[in-house]
């Protein structure tokens, strides 16, 4: 069992690495914390990799498609066709987290994990489980059965790149429809009215939104997810994309990896990894807070602290590579600055 | 009169080159608008720049470096040594600033234009006004002449640079003391009470941060500066590396050159600038928020929104160049993405 034995592999942070990145942290020259969460996450890095000056030179975002049978209920701005052509657009470079993560100097690894028409494109991994989920409106978005091989795809796929040397990986999503279904995974985590935690997606009206809310709504009245199982909260108003994420999220944990999460998606991914392993969020680094309004209790949920705000709302991963650069602007901080001795700067009157 | 002149060269933006780019970026393969702030921030330059697809190769912090005589008030967690200590350490390339400025390829210049000591070291730009101000807490912390003279020197660092390539600009503090005279600032221009924006600056504890508040209170009833007049607020409250940043400030948009802003110093310079200019706001992108209470009332006073909230409170223009990636990406985004119809990506269905 692929996903028990993951969950088992995930261990405590290493808190002498931490310990001694912190001391090295506080010896720097500037007020102690000063960097605020610039050293944060280096220290928790340190503690997730074991080493006290961590070097994270090989990054990747996995960014899995999938679709979502709910737009049939009309929930999205933009039609389902768009899923596999952002699919090759991704394939081809020419799309935003491409740009991004050449700017980042990432990998994308592209996954198709349930996208709704048939795709062959070169550098695509096909891992499709199903074309699409089924419409949560009406009924379970997939089988349990099906939702573990969601998560292990995903477990599969960080592995592997893991194994080719990635030391950093982020979480990127693409599927037309789906604030619809992660809103009603975070509903259904943190009982929330839904009215308060809908927001537009790719770009809906008040009309629009209006009716997404009564659609979530439904989904939650007729599948009555378990908040405490996580892969029956899958099943039931998930999706394919968003097992797989949370599938990567446990797979980069069980291997000590930081694994850095973007949106709105993302999030959602990680709650799920959270429900089935709940030391999984130590690994988690969250990159960006989402135009979308529920994204702020879906990270307050996951004891999470955002570094961006800059409204965005676009997903792939957008937000993850971009925190990229911030992490590694720590990372040096811890190896490159000069300590007090060093520089021959006094320290603090008190001490 | 090179303050007048400076000021009377800063222009409106230029729309039309701010439709064409808006224009280009609804037609890449996002929902319009979906990168928020990314996007803003690229249709600003364009209107700074005149360029619809600009591109900023040379980056540099100008780093001001200036002591205050109000520390004689017991007002720092730090002693006034540490500023030219701290100006050593940039000179060699140990501070934050210097591996933040490598990460973001970007130089750093830094200027002596009030240390308290005497300091002459190879790559310094020694344009010392004063060996520090006066205790702002007895009278007016610096001559009008000697404020003139310290916006001006910022204004000529600033052509300089620009005259060497620099194509973006970014603002740097260094002055042990200088939360005290920026918090004086604010509470000038905007009369909020001093208890509500003081903050703990390097690391005053709690008793530290009510002295600094009586102390502040005390400089605004002695000086009485007049909020509409931004040369009589900088000589009696303000200091000479906060004087000197204004002048980057508004040198960089009298040459329509893009200016980021770092944190609380940054924007008590920034507000400095905009009331002797007000158009300069245009021109300035704020890069992040600081941990210092006050700075989220200047960024709205300022009419600006931060990008990065990452609790850092260190100055130096560590946030303002954490956030060159940023803008960056935003630039890249605009050059690098596909269009619609080159990657054959369906609109949104209302379209």
């Amino acid at each position: 069992m692929l996903l028990e034995e993951t969950i088992k592999k995930i261990g405590e942070l290493d808190r002498q690495a931490q310990k001694r990145t912190r001391l090295r942290l506080d010896d720097l020259t500037k007020p102690p914390g000063s960097l605020g969460m610039l050293e944060e996450v280096v220290v928790k890095i340190a503690g997730i990799t074991g080493k006290w000056m961590p070097s994270l030179e090989k990054k990747a975002v996995i960014v899995m498609a999938g679709d979502h049978g709910v737009v049939a209920e009309g929930v999205s701005a933009f039609p389902q066709e768009v899923t596999p052509q952002m699919v090759r657009n991704f394939l081809r470079g020419g799309a935003a987290i491409n740009v991004l993560s050449r700017h980042a100097g990432a990998e994308v690894v592209c996954v198709d994990i349930g996208v709704a028409a048939p795709l062959k494109e070169p550098g695509l991994l096909s891992r499709k489980i199903a074309p699409g989920t089924r419409n949560i409106a009406e009924g379970p978005a997939m089988t349990l059965e099906e939702a573990r091989k969601a998560i292990e795809v995903g477990i599969e796929v960080a592995t592997q790149e893991i194994a080719a040397g990635v030391q950093l990986l982020a979480t990127g999503d693409m599927g037309i429809g789906n604030t619809t279904p992660s809103t009603a995974i975070l509903a259904a985590f943190t009982g929330f009215p839904v009215s308060l935690i809908a927001g537009k997606g790719t770009g809906l009206d008040d009309r629009g939104l209006q009716h997404k809310v009564e659609v979530i709504e439904r989904a939650l009245r007729v599948n009555k997810p378990d908040p405490r199982d996580g892969l029956d909260v899958l099943s039931k108003v998930g999706g394919f994309e968003i097992g797989g994420l949370a599938g990567v999220i446990l797979g980069a944990a069980a291997s000590r990896v930081p694994v850095v999460i973007d949106g709105f998606i993302s999030g959602a991914a990680a709650m799920i990894a959270r429900a089935l392993a709940p030391r999984v969020v130590d690994y988690i680094i969250a990159s960006h807070l989402s135009e979308e309004p529920g994204h702020k209790i879906m990270l307050k949920w996951l004891g999470l602290e955002p570094m961006i705000q800059m409204r965005m709302r676009l997903g792939e991963g957008t937000g993850a590579v971009l925190a990229f650069h911030l992490i590694e602007a720590g990372l040096r901080i811890l190896r490159e600055m000069a300590t007090f001795s060093e520089a021959q700067v006094s320290k603090k009157s008190e001490d």
